[in-house]
C-alpha cells in the first residue's frame, strides 16, 4: 500500500468533523429518547361499514345548485324577482332556496329499494313586495330546473325582515328620529361625540294580523351592545312596503312616552321630562380575556386516527351511519340513522326555538322570539378550533342562500368527533366469589353546529353513544336580551349592570324526533310503576305495597299529545310490534330532559304560533304535509300562523301501526343573573332527548366495541384484554392541522 | 509545521465513521421532525390558590390511626372485643372505625378564627353478640386515644350482616340444605359437575322489627352471577346469634314453596315437583370483550402539566379549592368548599343509596336495599386507568376499616383529573355591527370514586367548574338485579335472558348539600314565573299575559321539605342577606337533575328508614346531631330506624337567617331491557344536583379564566389573546405513567 501524507488542515477538519458528529448524535439521541412519534394520521382500524351515496338524496344544496336555481328564477322574466341584498321590500326579492326534502316515501324506496332517486328539487321563497304576497316555489329538477310550482302564499308582512328592508329602517331612524334629537342623544348617550346607538328589535311586530309595528330599543355601540340597552325605544310602524309610508308611533325614553320625536324634543328641551345623563360605562359586555398569561388546558388528541369518517354528507362511526345536512330556516337534521345498517331514525331534526320575556319596557314587554322565522341554521358561522369543539374535530363548510345576492360558504360551521366523555359507559367490578373487572370508557360521536341569533348561541349536539343511544342536546350561551331598568321593571328579572335588567324569558325547543324502529309502522307505547298491595305467598297474610309495570298502548294523536305540566308516563316508546329474542316488543325510548318555564297561555293570540311548546311529547303520524312544526312566517304572522301545530293533533288520527313522528319539547326557565354577564353559560342551561335502545337489541352492543376492558386477577399487566395496559408504551403526539378562522368572511353587511 | 504519515487504517476508520455519523445525523434529524417533546410533566402556570393544613380535620384516619384506635379499643378488656375477622355472631366483633367528624362550630372555629384544631376523634362500632347489643363509641383523642364515650346502643339484629356471619351462612347452607339437595341440585343446576351455586341475599330480613329472616336467591357461579339466577330461594331464619339456632324457613323451587329442604327433596324424589332440568347456558353475564382487535379511542392529555393539586386530602384547581375524604359507609364527601378562599360549602356528601324492587319471587318481592349499612364507600375499589378515569387523572388511595382485621388500602379508590367536556362553557360570535368572537371551552375538574356494592356499581362525581358552579353527580352501572322467571313475574319487569326477569326498580340518591353564602346565617329562597294579564302601558285597552318574576322566602323547615310528585317552585336557592354589586341578594341556586320513580307509600312500615326520599329538596337547620339522613342501622332495623329523616322536619324550625343544609334527593326508575345485559350504561341512567351561583358573582367568574378566547377581525392568526392559534406549533407528546391496577389485593374473602 502506497502511504500518503493528509493535509493536517484536512485532517484536523476531519478530526473536528467526528467530534461534531458524535456530539450531535449523542444530543439528537438524547432528544429522541424525549420525544414520541407522531399519533397516526390515518386511521388504523378499518371502518365498520361503507359511506353510502344515497344519502345525497339528502344534501344541502351546493353553491352550483343554488346558482343554478337563482338563474332559473331570474330568468322568469313575469315574476320580475331581484337578488341585489339591498332589494327594497317594495320590490321582488329572492329571499331564500334551501333544499326541498323529498317524499318520505320516495326517499325510503330508493334508500331501500333500489327505486329511482327522488327529483331533486329546492324549495324557493319571493318576498312579492310589488305585489302584496309572498310565494313559495318547488323548483326543480336540479341540476337543471324547468318548472317551478307554486306552493302556498302568504301576505306580504309574515315576511323576515331582510337586510334591504334594514337598510330602510336604519336610514329612517336616522332622518327621522335621530337628526331631530341630536342634543338629547348627544347628552344622554354622548351620541356623535365618538359613540353611536345600535338598535336592536324585538317581535312580534305589534299585537295582531297585519301588524308590522316594531319596538326597536337601543344600546350602545360596543361589544355585548344586547346587555347596554341606554333607555330609549322606538316603536315604527313599517306595515307598508314603501318606506315613505313608515312612521313613528311612539318613543319611549328613560321609561316615558311620547307620539313624536318632536314631542320628545320639545319636552326634553322645556325640562319636563326626567333626564338621562351620559355617564361613561365599563366594558362589561366585552370577551376579552382578563386574565394573563394565557394558558392551554386538557387537549384531546386520536391516538390511532379519527375511528369515524366523513364522505359529502355521510358518516359513519363504529356501528352507526347517518345523513346529514342545515337548513338554513331550522337548522341541523340528520337523516337515515342506522344502527349495523338498521335504520331507526328516518329524520332528527331542530325545529324551533322560541322565547317569550317578561318586561315593563314595550319591546321586551311582548317580546317572543321564533327563531326560524329568523333562521336558525342560517347563523351557523365558523367555529373555532379547541373552544367551540375540540381542536381535532372534523369541520364542515356548508352554503347557504338566504337574503343574500349568492350563495355563501360558511367554512368549518359543523364540527364532528368522537369525544371521550371522560367516564366509563359501564363498568363492574365483581368483588364477591368471582374477582374480576369489566368496563369500557364512553367515547361517542359528537356531530355539533352552533348558530349565533343575534344574542343568543344556541349550541346543537347530536350525539351517538357505543351503547346504541342518541342524544339531541341544546344549550344557550351567548349574551341575554336586557331593558334599561325603569321603575317597576324589577318584578320582570335581575338587575346585571348599572341601569341594566336581565329580562325574565322562557327558552322552548322543539325536535322533531323520526324514529322508524325495524321499519315505520310502529305503536307509541308508554311504561311506569305504579304500587300494588299484595299479600306475600309465603305468609298470605301479609300484605305490602309492591311496585308493578305499567305498560299501555295509546291509540290517538290527541291522547298521545303530553302536555306539559301533567302527570306524564316515566318511559315513553316508540316500539314494533317485532320483539326481540326474549319477546318483547323492540323500541327506542324518548327521555327527556327539559327545565322549562310555563308555556304562553292559549288564550293569547300570539299562542297558536308556537302551539307545539304545549306538550313535552306529542306523536303524529308521519306526513310529508306536516314537515316542520313551526315556519318562516311564525315570527311575523304570529297571530295567523302559516303552521299551528295543534292542528296536526286535531284530526286525532290513529297511530297504532302507522309511521309516527315524536315532537319533543325541551328548553329551560331563565331568571337572569348578574354571572349572566358578560355571556350566559351552557352549564346548566340546557335540554334535550336522549333515545335509548329498549328491548331493541339482544344485550348492550357496547359489549361488542372494540373499547372493552376486560382484567381478570393475574391479567393486571396484560394488554390483550386491555389496551390500556399498554398506553404508557404506546404514546405518540397529537398530529394537529394548523389553526385558521375565517368566521368574519361570511357576516351580514348593512349599509346604513 | 511538521507533517505526519497517518496510518491509512485509522484514515479509512475515520471515513468510514464520517460517514456512518453524517447517515445517523440525517436519519435522526429527518425522525426528529417527525416527532414532538413529550409534554411538561410539571406545572407550567402556577397554581392561583395554597393548600390549607387544616384541611386535615376532615382527613380520613390514616393507617396508623386506625391501629391506634383499634389497639386502645382491644386493650379494653372490660369490652372483650374481637378483631379476627371471622368472629362469630356470638362474640364482640369491631365491625367499624372511621372519623368522627368535628363540630362544624369547633371546625369553623379553627377554620377561620385560628381557634384550636378541634380534637380529632374516631367512630368505633362494636357488635357485642355476647350482650346483645350494638354499641357505637367516640373514641380519642387521636393520636393515642386515652377515652371512648359510649353514645349510641341499638339491638344487636340491626347490624350489618359481617364476613363472620357470611361464613356461618354459607356453613349452614352447605350443611343443612344443599347436602341433603345432592340430586335435585345435580339434575336442575349440575351442582357436582363442575358447577356450583352462589348465594345472593336480599333485604330487609323479614316484615318487622327483629327479625332477622333472610331471603337468600341463588345464582350461576359464574360472572355477572346478578343476572343468572337458577330458581331456587331459601329463607334463613338467622335471628339468633347462635348459629345453631339457625333455621331453614322455606323454600321456594321452580315457583313452588316447601318448608323444610326435606319436603323439598320427597316432593321431588316423588315427582310431584314441577322440576328444572338442567340447561348449559351461553356465558351472557361475562364482560370479556368480544371484538378483536382492540383499539384505543380518543384521549386527553395535559398540554402544561396538571392545572390542580392534591395535597394530603386538599385539592387546589383555578380558583377553587377544598377538602375532602370517604367515609367507609356514606362515601364521598368534600368540605369546606371555596372559590377564591371564600367558602361556598361547608359539606358536599353522598347520603345513602336506596332501591325498592318488584317482583313474585319472595326475596326480590320486598326488597329494598339502604347501601349505607352495608357501606357505600367501603366499595370505593382501584379505579382503572383510562376507563373509570381519564389515563392521565390523579389515582389517590383510601384506607378503611369495616368488618376487617386490619386497615386495608384501597389503591387508587378515588381519582382527581380536568376534563374538556368537548364543548364551549361560553362562546358568542358577533354578528351585527361589531364582528368578533369569544368564547372558552369547558374545562373542569373531576372528583370522583366508583363504589361497587355487590351488583351495582355508582359512578360519583362532584364536578368543579369555572363559571362557579359544583355539580355532584351519580351515575348507576354494573349488574342489574333479577329473579328466575316464574308465572305471573312478568308484570314486574321484562325478560332479559332465558329464564331471567329484570326486576322493576328504583334509584334513589341522597346528598346532603351544606352550603354556606357568605357565612352561615342564610335563607331559602324560592324563584319562579307566572303569567299576569297586564294592560300594555302604550295602549292601555289592550292586555297581554306577561310573565312576571315570582319570588319567596320560605320560614320553615316543613314549608322547606318539597315533596316529589308536587309542583314545586323552579328555582331554588340558598341566599344571604348580603347582596351583590346591583342591590341582588347573593345565592347559589340548587338544580336537581331527577327521573326518580314513585317513593314507597309511607303506609309501609319500611318506609320511615327512607324518609329523606319523599323530599326532591328539604331544607333544615343545621345540627350537628343530624348528620346523615339515613344511618348503618336502617337495612337491618328498616322497621324502627335510628334515622327517620322525617323527624328533623318534625319540629318546624325556623330556617330563616339560620345555617341551613339541603337535603337533595335524586335517582331513576329502572325497568331493565335487554340492553342492561350483561351491564346497565351510564347513558342516561344516572341524576345530580347543580349548584350554581345566581347572583352570588357580579359577574361570570370564568370571564377571568386563562382559557379565555378572543378573535376580533384582523387577529385571526394572533396567538395574544388565543392560545388554540399556536396549539399545532406548541403540541407534545402525553406523559403517561405505566398502567398498574392492584384491585383485586383488597377484596373481601369469604371461608366457605
Amino acid at each position: 500500500m502506497v502511504e500518503r501524507r493528509m493535509n493536517p488542515l484536512v485532517k484536523w477538519a476531519l478530526i473536528l468533523f467526528v467530534l461534531v458528529s458524535i456530539i450531535l448524535n449523542v444530543v439528537l439521541i438524547c432528544i429522541q429518547s424525549g420525544r414520541a412519534p407522531k399519533c397516526s394520521a390515518q386511521r388504523v382500524h378499518p371502518l365498520r361499514g361503507k359511506h353510502n351515496e344515497r344519502s345525497g338524496v339528502f344534501a344541502d344544496l351546493t353553491r352550483e345548485e343554488y346558482l343554478q336555481v337563482q338563474r332559473y328564477m331570474v330568468s322568469q322574466k313575469d315574476l320580475d324577482i331581484s337578488t341585489k341584498q339591498n332589494t327594497k321590500p317594495s320590490e321582488n326579492f329572492l329571499f331564500l332556496i334551501d333544499l326541498s326534502l323529498p317524499k318520505k316515501a320516495d326517499a325510503l324506496a330508493y334508500l331501500d329499494m333500489s327505486a329511482a332517486k327522488p327529483v331533486r328539487e329546492a324549495t324557493v321563497v319571493v318576498f312579492f313586495g310589488s305585489r302584496g304576497h309572498i310565494k313559495e316555489y318547488t323548483v326543480g329538477p336540479l341540476p337543471n330546473p324547468t318548472y317551478y310550482k307554486a306552493r302556498a302564499e302568504h301576505p306580504i308582512n309574515a315576511r323576515t325582515v331582510t337586510v334591504g328592508e334594514y337598510t330602510q329602517i336604519f336610514q329612517f331612524l336616522k332622518v327621522e328620529v335621530f337628526s331631530k334629537l341630536g342634543k338629547l342623544l348627544k347628552e344622554s348617550f354622548h351620541v356623535g361625540l365618538g359613540k353611536d346607538l345600535n338598535p336592536f328589535e324585538q317581535m312580534p311586530r305589534g299585537v295582531r294580523s297585519g301588524d308590522r309595528t316594531t319596538w326597536i330599543s337601543f344600546f350602545r355601540d360596543a361589544a355585548g351592545m344586547y346587555i347596554q340597552p341606554v333607555g330609549i325605544e322606538v316603536q315604527l310602524n313599517h306595515e307598508s312596503v314603501n318606506s315613505s309610508d313608515w312612521r313613528v308611533e311612539r318613543l319611549l325614553y328613560n321609561g316615558q312616552y311620547f307620539q313624536t320625536a318632536e314631542e320628545l324634543r320639545e319636552k326634553y328641551d322645556a325640562g319636563s321630562v326626567e333626564k338621562i345623563v351620559y355617564k361613561e360605562s365599563p366594558d362589561y359586555g366585552s370577551l376579552k380575556p382578563k386574565t394573563k398569561p394565557l394558558q392551554v388546558g386538557p387537549q384531546q388528541f386520536y391516538v390511532e386516527g379519527k375511528r369515524y369518517s366523513v364522505s359529502n354528507n355521510h358518516v359513519l362511526y363504529m356501528d352507526w351511519s347517518f345523513a346529514f345536512g342545515l337548513s338554513s330556516l331550522t337548522g341541523m337534521r340528520v337523516f337515515d340513522v342506522r344502527h349495523k345498517d338498521e335504520r331507526i331514525a328516518y329524520e332528527l331534526s331542530v325545529q324551533e326555538a322560541m322565547s317569550v320575556y317578561g318586561s315593563l319596557t314595550p319591546g321586551m314587554m311582548m317580546t317572543k322570539f321564533l327563531d326560524s322565522s329568523i333562521g336558525i341554521g342560517r347563523f351557523a358561522h365558523e367555529l373555532v378550533r379547541g373552544v367551540d369543539c375540540p381542536y381535532e374535530a372534523t369541520y364542515i363548510d356548508t352554503y347557504r342562500y338566504i337574503d343574500v345576492a349568492a350563495p355563501v360558504r360558511f367554512k368549518n360551521s359543523i364540527c364532528v368527533f368522537e369525544h371521550n366523555m371522560g367516564q366509563p359507559l359501564r363498568r363492574h367490578f365483581s368483588d364477591f366469589f368471582h374477582n374480576s373487572y369489566g368496563g369500557m370508557v364512553n367515547s361517542a360521536l359528537v356531530f355539533r353546529t352552533i348558530t349565533a341569533i343575534g344574542n343568543y348561541d344556541y349550541m346543537w349536539d347530536f350525539i351517538f353513544y357505543q351503547s346504541g343511544s342518541v342524544e339531541a342536546k341544546v344549550h344557550a350561551t351567548g349574551y341575554i336580551s336586557s331593558s334599561y331598568l325603569v321603575k317597576g321593571n324589577r318584578r320582570y328579572g335581575h338587575q346585571v349592570a348599572e341601569n341594566v335588567l336581565g329580562n325574565i324569558h322562557t327558552h322552548f325547543i322543539n325536535f322533531k324526533v323520526d324514529l322508524d324502529v325495524l321499519g315505520v309502522k310502529n305503536v307509541f307505547q308508554t311504561k311506569d310503576m305504579q304500587y300494588v298491595n299484595v299479600s306475600l305467598p309465603w305468609m298470605p297474610d301479609h300484605y305490602a305495597m309492591v311496585p308493578e309495570l305499567v305498560e299501555n298502548q295509546l291509540k290517538t294523536e290527541q291522547e298521545a299529545a303530553l302536555r306539559y305540566g301533567t302527570k306524564t308516563p316515566r318511559y315513553l316508546h316508540i316500539a314494533s310490534n317485532q320483539t326481540n329474542r326474549w319477546g318483547q316488543q323492540r323500541s327506542y325510548r324518548l327521555q327527556v330532559i327539559s327545565f322549562t318555564g310555563d308555556h304562553l297561555p292559549e288564550s293569547q293570540p300570539e299562542e297558536r304560533s308556537m302551539s307545539w311548546a304545549r306538550y313535552k311529547v306529542a306523536i303524529t303520524k308521519h306526513k310529508d304535509s306536516e314537515q316542520t312544526s313551526s315556519s318562516l312566517y311564525s315570527q311575523n304572522n304570529i297571530w295567523t300562523p302559516a303552521v299551528d301545530f295543534s292542528k296536526y293533533i286535531e284530526d286525532n288520527e290513529s297511530i297504532e301501526d302507522e309511521d309516527l313522528v315524536a315532537w319533543v319539547t325541551t328548553g329551560f326557565l331563565h331568571i337572569p343573573h348578574s354571572e349572566d354577564i358578560p355571556n350566559t353559560v351552557t352549564v346548566g342551561n340546557g335540554g334535550g332527548v336522549l333515545l335509548r335502545p329498549h328491548n331493541y337489541f339482544d344485550e348492550d352492543p357496547s359489549i361488542h366495541s372494540p373499547d372493552s376492558v376486560h382484567i381478570a386477577p393475574g391479567t393486571e399487566d396484560s394488554c390483550v384484554n386491555n389496551r390500556m395496559a399498554c398506553m404508557a408504551k404506546d404514546t405518540c403526539s397529537p398530529v394537529l392541522e394548523p389553526f385558521t378562522y375565517h368566521g368574519f368572511e361570511g357576516v351580514m353587511r348593512f349599509d346604513d
